[in-house]
């Protein structure tokens, strides 16, 4: 499921249909290049709706930020994905499997573009330390839940999950910043992890 | 050791001068704050010097980017610091271990800027394409020397030194970008998997 499947596509309100734009617009053009301007035209309704709501491109990618956080399902993953082995395979593969051509990879890389911004903008910064957080709780969810159903070892859920956030968001960064991230083999080393510490022993 | 006293501080001709400048107004201003003219603020020699040498902001970065990978010694760490196992903690620590106020620090956050606009600009996706490289053959130089001392098992080095250069690079993108990295909690997590492929057992 890509992430622009995760946006309601019947009855949106207006605040919908100005994320929908935000959204193909960076795919489109990337952080750098986008302008309010280039948002707009992916925008159906009146023009000077955008400039009525937010004051920079800037105020209006951090409520994009926002709300994408609110679409993404509790765990990353379909509900109907299977059991917490499944559900965090389903978590680690949509950043370590390579598809050419994968509707979301123009996004990710708009992403890392955004996360950069927190360098310097406190705004933004602010909005990615919670982010990491929600990551962070969406991440340690799966691991509890596989813990009490004894399919995962008694571990600690709480250094497994920053463990494996700080790995993915370097995984991430890599796949697209980088011809040559080798993800199938960080894949590999991943899974010596987590049948040392994560899995419950077969 | 921090970045800037691997730059040398005598004798030094016009690219490093110009080099030194350009480290400076990056740990100063960041990226996207970053002028041509900024740089030549730091710069002591003539200032038309600079827009003789380069087309562009970034025509100058990739130039610096490439001139860092040139003083970095060869296996990130001083040569005097030890063994393998020092040698490797050494690298790991240099992301890993927070110091408040540490010098390098505004630097980090400028080169994680520069890597996001790997994203959409080719000449950065090529450089940071080859610096990944570079850094990882740095990290399984020092892998491969503690196989040979007997300090690591034998493992798949090339496999190993992947997984910590993705690891490290997620370490450094969050210290950066997010007000609550936890890399201490990091740290230990990484310890279970040293543990399990890397260290020889005791």
């Amino acid at each position: 499921m890509t992430i622009a499947e995760r946006f309601p596509d019947e009855n949106i309100d207006t605040r919908e249909a100005i994320m929908l734009a935000t959204y193909e617009a960076l795919c489109e053009h990337g952080y750098a290049a986008l302008t309010i301007e280039r948002i707009d035209n992916e925008f159906p309704k009146s023009k000077s709706l955008l400039y009525h709501h937010y004051d920079s491109k800037d105020d209006l990618l951090l409520d994009f930020l926002e709300y994408l956080l609110s679409v993404l399902p509790p765990d990353l993953a379909p509900d109907d994905v299977g059991g917490p082995n499944d559900r965090l395979e389903s978590i680690i593969d949509y950043i370590l499997t390579v598809e050419p051509g994968r509707a979301d990879d123009d996004f990710l890389g708009a992403l890392v573009e955004l996360r950069a911004q927190a360098v310097n903008d406190p705004d933004y910064r602010e909005h990615f330390t919670r982010s990491d957080v929600d990551f962070h709780a969406r991440i340690e969810n799966v691991l509890q839940d596989g813990v009490e159903s004894g399919d995962f070892q008694d571990h600690d859920t709480d250094a497994a999950a920053t463990f494996l956030n700080t790995l993915l968001h370097g995984a991430l960064q890599r796949r697209v910043t980088s011809d040559e991230p080798r993800l199938d083999v960080v894949r590999d080393q991943l899974e010596r992890y987590l049948n040392d510490v994560v899995y419950a022993e077969a």
